[in-house]
């Protein structure tokens, strides 16, 4: 049987959901894949921190290049999060022959081409289903199953926080402040939820959704974004008598010749499926030329739905592996 | 640049739609595959159809052999549709090394085993994305992205037809009959509509989830399936009273060691992801030990949505070709 090592960057909330799915599904996971995969280096530096897995702890190091200079380590999944040193990281592995899989939308979008190319011009794969709609598998279906399609409009509830903020106005005529409280005491919203509320998370996963539908670089910097900072009760209000409901949606279009991008909260009719995607789930809708409306729902974070994308991935690079064409694409 | 030539089994709505979806999006799919591909041979009587593509009559023949024993083709695309002589046309397909992609959910359902170890033996692929949820890719995504979960459940709205007749009944308060006869003049159900209405197509694709997600045969006859023609006005009221819908739900599990499968018309609390889903859609909702939570929603039937499922599994397959891994899966 196929052995494949895995050299895991950061141990986090994401980092260790990723190991337990491997963890709780390893003998499945060998089963239906032919492929037996193997967290072999982790680098970490909080090595004492209770988790819910079973870690040796030679398996810890807190030295980048024991995993990019490994050679036995054919993949490196990088869950450090933010643009620095992630990205560094994911080239050094890149440039060292290694496969590369992260969640983290904000490296993906602000170095889409160089990490692309860097890909590319060492004949490895680059994959990144969790950057975008945490355990939904969009990525892989828009740019495998659905390619016989041209897109014309993708629409995205991409934000469990603010999702969640604004499901609480609706359904418990919560004030945008008390639902906020609520989110970060639940564990839905950062101490500085300034990320996520004015939608700037968002806009990093817009971005790698217009690259990869699109074919268009739109820098997240350059997409036109509104948050749901500045929302009312009485905005609520005046939505529910109208019969819709608020929703902070992602759209991207391409119609009569135009393309383009943006980010606002929207008032989406109650019929519309994205309306009834409530509290922190993610739901991501779209319309293709011969397949019409499809619409993906599902958990947008939290360590086992995004462990389960990362491990896609890794599962899918494998395979490759096992039938000798990963180092050939 | 790769050229993959595909034999056409069928030229009636399908076929018609998957010509079609392929007709429009030439350019692109080309463009992002890399691979040219072209119908060049239809196995089709009906010669003379008024169709919405330019099919030239040296296309058309009537003999199958002209298909199975044309050394060019590399894809044939079975669209006859029941069980004989489609099962027939795809083992000698396969036997003459041909892959095999289809739509065909009773022959699939029925032949599961035989066509699986034809294709095996043959070292070919055969793919059947359109036969479970239509347009939707959901066999796909079960047995790629979402490969690292244990699945504890499925619960599918299969069936167009049901589900039209179903929404009709709730929204409309019409009677079964009625909702049926408006579901034949608008083409959602057929004149004999028993296939549909008594579920017997969903048993169908009930049993293909089982071979895929649990690796469990249960042939289509074997599984407990009871139909909505006996669902009555009163049982949509009560439900109504009772904050719930009727949809006829195929039902697959794997909890506390016990696995097993039924269809019937079930009673869904309005706040399931599944209770608005409504009039011809289709939507698949899985649970996962890593992902949880998780649901597909779009066309389940139709010319274009079937074409872009039967699409995808072709480019999915020239890929494999044009990378020379497809004879080695």
């Amino acid at each position: 049987m196929k052995k494949v090592n895995i050299g895991l960057l950061g141990l986090g909330n994401i980092g260790t959901g990723t190991y337990q799915t491997l963890e709780m599904n390893y003998e499945h996971i060998k089963d239906v894949t032919g492929v037996d995969f193997e967290i072999t280096r982790i680098l970490e530096r909080d090595v004492d921190r209770k988790r819910p897995i079973t870690v040796r702890p030679e398996q810890f190091t807190q030295t980048p290049d024991d995993i990019f200079n490994d050679p036995d380590i054919d993949i490196v999944i990088e869950l450090v999060g933010g643009i620095e040193p992630a990205t560094s990281f994911m080239l050094k592995a890149l440039n060292a022959g290694k496969h590369v899989v992260t969640a983290n939308k904000a490296a993906i979008a602000a170095n889409y081409d160089e990490l692309m190319d860097t890909a590319k011009a060492n004949k490895v794969m680059l994959r990144f289903e969790a950057s975008v709609g945490g355990g939904i598998p969009i990525l892989t279906a828009l740019t495998g199953s659905l390619l016989a399609n041209e897109y014309e409009e993708i629409l995205g509830i991409l934000n469990g926080t603010t999702n969640y903020i604004l499901t609480k106005m609706d359904h418990e005529d919560m004030a945008y402040e008390d639902a906020l409280k609520e989110a970060q005491q639940k564990g839905f919203a950062e101490a500085d939820p300034t990320a996520d509320v004015e939608g700037h998370d968002v806009a990093n996963k817009l971005s790698i959704l217009m690259n990869l539908v699109f074919k268009k670089k739109v820098h997240p910097d350059d997409i036109q974004t509104t948050g749901i900072s500045a929302i009312t009760k009485d905005d609520i209000e005046q939505a529910k008598k109208d019969g819709c409901v608020i929703k902070l949606v992602a759209s991207a279009y391409h119609k009569d010749g135009e393309l383009g991008c943006f980010i606002q909260p929207t008032l989406l009719n109650k019929e519309h499926p994205l309306a009834t995607v409530n509290n922190e789930f993610n739901a991501i809708f779209v319309k293709g030329n011969a397949v019409d409306d499809l619409m993906f729902y599902g958990k947008g974070a939290g360590p086992l739905p995004t462990g389960s994308a990362v491990m896609g991935d890794v599962i899918e690079i494998g395979r490759a592996i096992s039938k000798g064409v990963a180092y050939d694409l």
